[in-house]
Order: C-alpha cells, then structure tokens, then sequence
C-alpha cells in the first residue's frame, strides 16, 4: 500500500510509540510538521524520565519550540499516535498548532488502563466541584504581578 | 497581620510571580508543599525559554517530581498565584496533587490579556466541534503500540 503524507507522519508517530515501550516509556509518540518536513518529536517519558507533563504530545511541541526558537507553532501539524489527553490538547492551543491528526482513540487508551476520560469530565466542572478541592485566598494580593505585568513597558506578551 | 501556613505559601508563589516579571517572564507563580515545607517553585517563562509549556504550575511540578524522584505527587498541595489553566488543571489531576491554592481567578488573569477561558471552553466540546480541527486515521495501525504495551511484562503503570 502506498502511503499518503498524512500517513506517512502517522505511521512514523507509531513507529516511535512503539519503539518507547521497548525503553521503557509509555505507548505514544507523536510528530510535528512544517511545510511537509518532521521538525520535531515526542515520547511519552513519564515514569523514567519521572515527569507527569512528558507525554508525547508536550515532549515534541516542547522538542519543536527549541528547534524553531519560538514559542508558537501556528504553521504546524501535530501527529499523535492517539487521541491527545486535556493536557497535550490544552499545550497544542496554548502553541497554536494548526491541525491535529491521531491514531488511537481515548477509548482504546481506557482499554490498556491510560484513562483519561475523567481527567476531560473534571475540566469543565465548576472547581468546587472538582474532586481535587481549590481553594480561593488572597486574591487581592495576588493582584500585585498583575499590576507588575501592566506597568512594564519591554514585555513580550503572548 | 499575621499569616497561617497558606498564606505564607500564597504569598511566596505571589513573590515569584512579580519577580518573574522583572526577569522577563510572565506574572504567574507556583509552589509544591509537602508537610508543611516547600519542595519545588515554578515561574512561567513560556516566552523567555521558547517553552508554551513551561506554565508555573507544570515547572513547579516538573521541578518536584525531579527532587522527589517520583511522578507522583499525592501528598503535596500547589499554591498558584493565579487560577490553574486546563493544561496546568490536567498536570495537577495527573501528578496526583491533593489540593490547590490559588490566588487571582480566570477573570483576573483576563483582564491582563492571559485569557484561557476560550481554552476552558474547547476541552468539553467533540473533536469535530473544536476550533483546532482534528482527523483521527490509521486507528487500526495505531493498536500495534498498545499491544507492545500489553505484552511487555517489566512495564510500569501509571
């Protein structure tokens, strides 16, 4: 079977993902493109690296952003070999990314016990009705970076 | 006036956050406490380190679960200068932390131009919905991984 582009970055993105298991990493792997080319990838190193944010998805737009020296990938793609949980998603708004193809669904990740469907069900809730309880203090200090962030004139906002 | 244990927290993620600003960083502060002393900060410097990522509360906790060794955190609390954004919500849900302390609200961190709560919006919505458009393909390649994860007896869950 010839392969299309799409698939040949998805199947690239596997390949990784699979290859991660044999090292000892988590079953994902993603890539990002720009303009046809792989700028960067990503592995899921949670447990060897010990770091909860190293999922693929945040590894390879952290990998492209030190490659491009930018902190927004507005002229990219992002490959995932499954469906980004709400962290990876929220890191690939916050980057700006342009489209997301994925592979597995949340479903098949549930089915090998990489359940993120009550991580996506708590997001939305009010927080206090998350389970991990938030509480609100000090709110009119925390003012003080704010007005800090207002009044400095060489900032890079984003 | 006197502080108790959460405000001095509070007021030291707050302390970070206006410091960052002087060195070129966004207004936003974290810290991790662990019986009663503080394992870990985190500042955000998304722009001077080319890191979208690099949000206070996911350094801060990158920085904890490095010193800890473990990529675990659920007997740590986070005080967070301002209300957590769905990536950093996600990092905090999974590290595991026990509860958290924030200080400015969404609403606050709008008023300066950091506004997530289009973010907060997407998150709920079917792939199909969201702005970023997202192509799920090669779900039956895509397995192979997950298999190699089902097979492999030495792996560590999480």
């Amino acid at each position: 079977m010839e392969m299309n582009e799409h698939e040949t970055f998805m199947a690239e993105a596997i390949r990784l993902a699979t290859e991660n298991v044999t090292n000892g990493g988590g079953p994902f792997g993603a890539v990002i493109v720009r303009n046809g080319e792989i700028v960067a990838t990503g592995v899921n190193r949670v447990t060897p690296s010990y770091d909860p944010t190293a999922h693929a998805e945040v590894v390879a737009i952290r990998n492209a952003c030190q490659k491009l020296q930018t902190f927004k990938l507005t002229d990219c793609d992002i490959y995932a070999s499954c469906e980004p949980c709400p962290m990876c998603l929220s890191a690939i708004y916050w980057a700006g990314l342009r489209h997301i193809y994925y592979g597995g669904t949340q479903q098949d990740a549930a089915d090998i016990d990489f359940d993120d469907h009550f991580i996506y069900q708590q997001i939305p809730l009010q927080p206090s009705e998350r389970s991990i309880p938030a509480t609100n203090i000090m709110r009119q200090q925390a003012q003080q970076p704010f007005d800090a962030w207002r009044n400095k004139e060489d900032k890079t906002p984003y």
